[in-house]
């Protein structure tokens, strides 16, 4: 790399913390110095300078659960990392963290490896991966340990998918006890499956078999009853978790009572859940089917809950789940059955729009945005300050934010590799204008001017939110 | 002021937000550049330089609650102004907050103006005040919005003391709807204290009158009491509302349960509530009395309640409501008579320590520390970010602390005007070695170089935790 | 009283514990015996046989919260002993426990005599006093030690109604530990009626002058925070506590969670709250003052949780709090001014229907019924076994209720002295039949049989829910 | 049966709901009548009476949880449907409710014939039966309906014993659905076995073998868990829930909170974990392994909260889990492995005196002590009126118990068929002296005059708690 020097000027530098008029000094690819605008001090010499002037300087979003090319239902999720990191970049996030999947009987070191494959050289932004366990048994246990050691230092279970991803309470507790030994972080997908499938057996078999019952029988009370039961098994171990895509009231008043107590106990939601409700499983003509995912979106009710969840941090991080089925030929798998239907919605290109979005309808605070969508996901998964921030010493992964631009989501112009937006034609305010990726301009005034092997793998460290 | 540039080069600089191997430049009095240490952009031209290698870069202490030359029971806590700051800075606090005291039947003005007169040119570091209200009522109501324009915008009212500041409830609904109109922030004192009196006149008919009565009486019960009826009360105006000197366990969890439900209710603990407890106030030889202060020291038990709070959010702030008086002439009015026993205990030297030393403690993270002793109370009482953190456009106010010192707490050495050290004996490790205020060198290598004067009062714009 | 014998045949004899197919043997005014029906043990001799077939045999309601002749905002209510206890007698009610009222600066003896003295001679059914304090001073706490021991074993503060009726934090505290050592109990008007007149003038002086306004200014928040309160100094004081007329649904979960606890906590509700609600105090053309009480009705929506406060026993009686004030002429007083309407309804005819009401609706079961509305009432005030069952050796109080009938409640045709009736038009089903008195007859199949003067005053003994 | 008239005179009868001065007559083994002591009404002419002056009369107990002869680690309960029920009938209980046991893969009505052929003709008290579902499936399912018609109207489920007992998630929902169709009601052992099974084999390979750690691996957090799963499960499905032998504090919780949400949850407790402690199961030489049960014995600090559960009605049954192995060859098969130790204790014939006991420390009051013996169970389970009370028409199951009598309760005088007592050398005081069954003398002033066959099987209604 050459030494390059750039400087933003004039801009409103908001971090979870601070919001300053403040100049930023990019060097090497990493931030170099923030002086106050016109200051002696920012009088730097530098090759490049952006002006900011009337934007915001925000840290590129870390979007900490994205499933690219992800193999679910006998089908494919439809961006790659290519296309998703690219998709990503358009819409200012910097770092995504992928889920490696291990196939059952087979080595968790084996999974990786196929991750790494599917995203060497592909990606237009910095990734890195949690692994997905999908057999807890004693040579995945150790497995655990190694990948720890070398970056991997989180990992996925389900308590619901049984037969596929399923783990039941014993390899659980196991998994758990190994990571409050390695320092690992147990991600929960929490939901009852064994409850759910009989519910879900009994609607298909009561010809229920719209998308519209794929949110009533995964109900509320399995969700926050399986959140209760992850919890406890966590305080058993003496671990801490974190609960993903968490959707229902019932869920958050789980994780807050626990928090209460001082448990470190962790919380996600996703923007589907916080803008998105049952109304839209309900579209007629089989147009529900678009928006099924799991946690189901629930009734709108559940929306104030995840908002105040955020606002008194019993939720911390808003990730994407993004998990893209194209409606044609995806999402149609399950016409008639609604069972059939792949999980999963697009989002990673929208994320940090939607949550700017809530910050002028008044649901959080400017730097409650650049918090649960930048610093908080870093510090959570072992990558702060080198992401999450802007400050001396972290990478230049750096977005330049107009908050009046405005502009109206749809399939038409998204970036994302689907042929349906979850929010067709929904109409925002702000944009991402130009994102920097460890100093490299990927994307520049609304002009994708990245590459595909730009982003590079980053190896974590541990939970830093934690003693 | 003469242009004078002065960097700290070496230490890690620790906000509530980040920990960074930065280098920090000063320019007329305020943050001008952090920069990465060794890096290109650090190498600026400065008048002086100072060393941190090895050492913290923190910014300077907000102690939001101190009662200088205070009148209470018929005497005057014994550091004036002068005295006071000075302890301050020897204790790394750059910034006080203190309580002008309206007299009854008196304008709030004249309350206002006679603490102005108190403190002006006395100062060796900067300070606001809050105004304590003896009496809602029409007239005051009023003149509370002139205030608030002012920069005077916190209100404190009392439900103790009855006769004295006890305001009823009806006079706090009264000032919770003014402020909830003119952005305002009512400060509690929660202690039923219709109820207490009764405890303690029966406590004295009975013969109990040692200082250990004094925590008896004033029941933890009676302290969540009035905590729950503030909240409500507060939600009844529509207000935001901050409890002082939280020290029941009871109490912490009032507070909780409505931060759960997402209202704006704060809560201030002390570090006498966290470090010391009845055992103290049971000391023979009427040295218990040294402990008397309202509300009362608690059960040793109810501390760990504290540090949850602290570590959960449901307590934000750590001020030290330094009101001391001397155990000779001033406290021994209570012999005999624990109800005559001057409120009160000296703090504002230690605050920053003790707090360290919690950090030691595993009680909380170092940006915690900085976070509750710095950056919340500026943000709570509309001073951030020009006190409370380190960033471009900061005041200089920046401690330089050695967190490997050792040090021993006693009344020989502390610089506080009172006769005893609550802590006499205690060994901490941390000590502060440098302090600016607004650039200027107050303490220089555990030498005083400050002078009165040089803190400047002031105003303040109105809570930032709120929205 | 002549030696005369009466059975009671073939009803079903329902009391809070059992529902039997049993005869009731009356012998001098008590219950002798009960048999199973048709058995040999019921082939009692009897001067007279009531025929109960289809019928259910119940106890005698008790009515423990009546205020007959009392005076409030310059007019006195409008059923005195004589109207009142017939009517009570209509409804199936054959005991009230009534509020002697003590004069403020006037003994509690004085206030005690007056009400013997209106009493005396003029019911239909037995009665017996609460004591109100007015005034809680050395003297009165004196007194209350004496009125214990001659059955006056209960004392009612208030937390509203400042210069009237109120008692402040102190004198509350003070009169409940007097009750922690002579066994009476505090009955409590838990509403902050110190905040609630700040909004009542606010309200006035914004021209909302309409009835409506008095549920909206008389929180139930502020309910809430009264209950609670109470609840905090009775814990304080070491006593058990009643609370009258809850109406919120926020007063009744301070009272679940205070009970959880296992404090000596009880509560009461009145039919207005369970089958009333705003909607009614906001009936046009001033007709919603017919609705004025205090504590208020509320929105429907807590109705649903006084429900379900009295399945889960977090409520345990229900009274009516029968204090009536003509539509014209009294409740007219407040034309204009909603705070000049005299508090209260008319209800000490009706209650017992209404919950039979309740049971055919599914809210309450059969026994719950006649627990809520006798048992339990003649427990928690002391009249248990005399009263509030049917068991060899209890007064032989006893209602045969037809559970056919059906009726339609009218000012027409009730027989409390008051111009309208809060249910007119209402149709329910299930009607008193025939009412015994100590075995005497006071309504005889429909019709009044009895006389003023056979009513005994009925001192009690204390609190039996304790221990 | 000849006609016989027996009289019981001059005791203080108490049920559930009252206490009277009543003198009892019973009648072809129902009780006929109740009359005032000494009343004209009570002058009946009969074959027999029973002097109870000075004694209490009181419903006989029934004890809703044995495990007579019950399979369980390879042997079989040492008690009996014989020695168990002339056990019972010694310590004053004369109806039990035992679990019939469905062998995995075989029919319910094979396992509940099997049971009726164990009892019949054995007993010397009445007897019912639960069915023990150990395979959830549409075969038993079905069995189901038919087993409630036919009075088996309570089915229990295991979360633990994973491979014996245990249903899963979804085996449990389909079971409540069917009970919510049916009228039955699920009775839970909640313990998260699957989790509890890996801290045993990890305990077991660490070496901790010893009787106490089977108390420590079954984690208080793991019974409230699966209490908290349980409840929401049934949530789902509709349905009510009992949950057998709650131990744990933190289960208690879980059923408070339910209940106070209004929902049908219920719980019962057992003598050993009102009275006994895991100071028990570290009693040395393996004598610990006398106390092995589960749910286990708990540190003495939970006794209170199960204590105030039953005083606040969280709690509703005291039952015994009476499942007896003898120290001597059946506790020793679990030397060197504690897992290897039968489940179980003896407990039949003591419930009635310990629960007595409990009245005399001041745990619960003389009717709550009949109301969770004797009257709720038999509500719990379909048996009331006819069992659990002394009124006209219900079976004269009656008790003479001498409340100044005093015992000592050993191995050497008990009559359960163990060679061990669990309260070995315990002084309580309180005992049974006479024994009625349905109008028989089976214990008559200390001296069993039973039968084997004359205690029948009960066939029961449905949950008499519900609606």
């Amino acid at each position: 790399m050459t030494r390059t020097r750039t400087a933003i000027r004039g801009g409103l530098v908001i971090t979870a913390a601070d919001e300053l008029h403040a100049d930023v000094l990019i060097e090497d690819g990493r931030i170099a110095a923030l002086a106050a605008h016109g200051s002696d001090a920012a009088a730097w010499e530098t090759e490049r300078s952006l002006d900011a002037t009337g934007k915001y300087v925000i840290p590129g979003g870390v979007d900490a659960h994205t499933h690219m090319d992800f193999p679910f239902g006998g089908t494919f999720s439809s961006d790659d990392f290519a296309t998703g990191t690219k998709a990503a970049a358009w819409g200012g996030t910097t770092t995504i963290v992928d889920f490696a999947v291990q196939t059952k009987g087979h080595p968790l070191r084996e999974g990786l490896d196929h991750w790494h494959a599917k995203a060497d050289a592909q990606c237009s932004v910095d990734y890195a991966f949690h692994m997905i366990l999908s057999d807890v048994n004693e040579g995945t246990l150790k497995e655990m340990d190694l990948l720890v050691e070398e970056g991997i230092t989180s990992f996925k279970l389900f308590m619901a998918y049984p037969g596929v991803f399923y783990s039941d309470d014993g390899q659980i507790l196991r998994a758990m006890q190994r990571t409050a030994a390695n320092g690992g972080l147990i991600m929960m997908h929490a939901e009852n499956g064994i409850a759910i499938d009989v519910l879900v057996e009994q609607a298909l078999a009561a010809g229920r078999t719209d998308p519209r019952h794929h949110g009533e029988v995964r109900r509320a009370l399995l969700e926050a009853e399986a959140t209760h039961r992850a919890i406890q098994l966590a305080r058993v171990a003496g671990s801490p978790l974190y609960v993903v895509h968490v959707s229902a009231e019932e869920a958050v008043a789980e994780l807050s009572q626990a928090r209460r107590l001082g448990l470190p106990v962790f919380g996600e939601t996703c923007p589907q859940y916080l803008f998105l409700s049952t109304d839209n499983l309900a579209e007629p003509d089989f147009e529900g089917a678009k928006y099924v995912c799991s946690t189901p979106l629930r009734p709108r009710e559940h929306q104030a809950a995840l908002w105040r969840g955020l606002r008194t941090n019993d939720l911390q991080v808003v990730s994407t789940d993004h998990c893209p089925f194209c409606f044609s030929g995806q999402k149609e798998l399950g016409r008639g059955d609604f069972s059939k239907i792949p999980n999963g919605m697009p989002g990673v290109e929208h994320r940090m729009d939607l949550l700017h979005q809530a910050v002028l309808e008044g649901h959080i605070g400017r730097r409650r945005w650049i918090e649960i969508a930048c610093a908080t996901p870093a510090r959570m998964f072992g990558l702060y300050p080198k992401k999450g921030t802007i400050a001396p010493g972290a990478d230049a992964d750096v977005v330049i934010y107009d908050p009046h631009a405005e502009q109206t989501l749809s399939a038409d112009t998204h970036h994302m590799n689907v042929d349906y937006s979850a929010y067709e034609g929904k109409r925002i305010t702000g944009q991402v204008e130009t994102v920097l990726s460890r100093g490299e301009t990927v994307i520049d005034r609304r002009t994708y001017t990245g590459r595909a092997g730009h982003g590079q793998y980053v190896p974590r460290g541990t939970c830093q939110l934690l003693g």
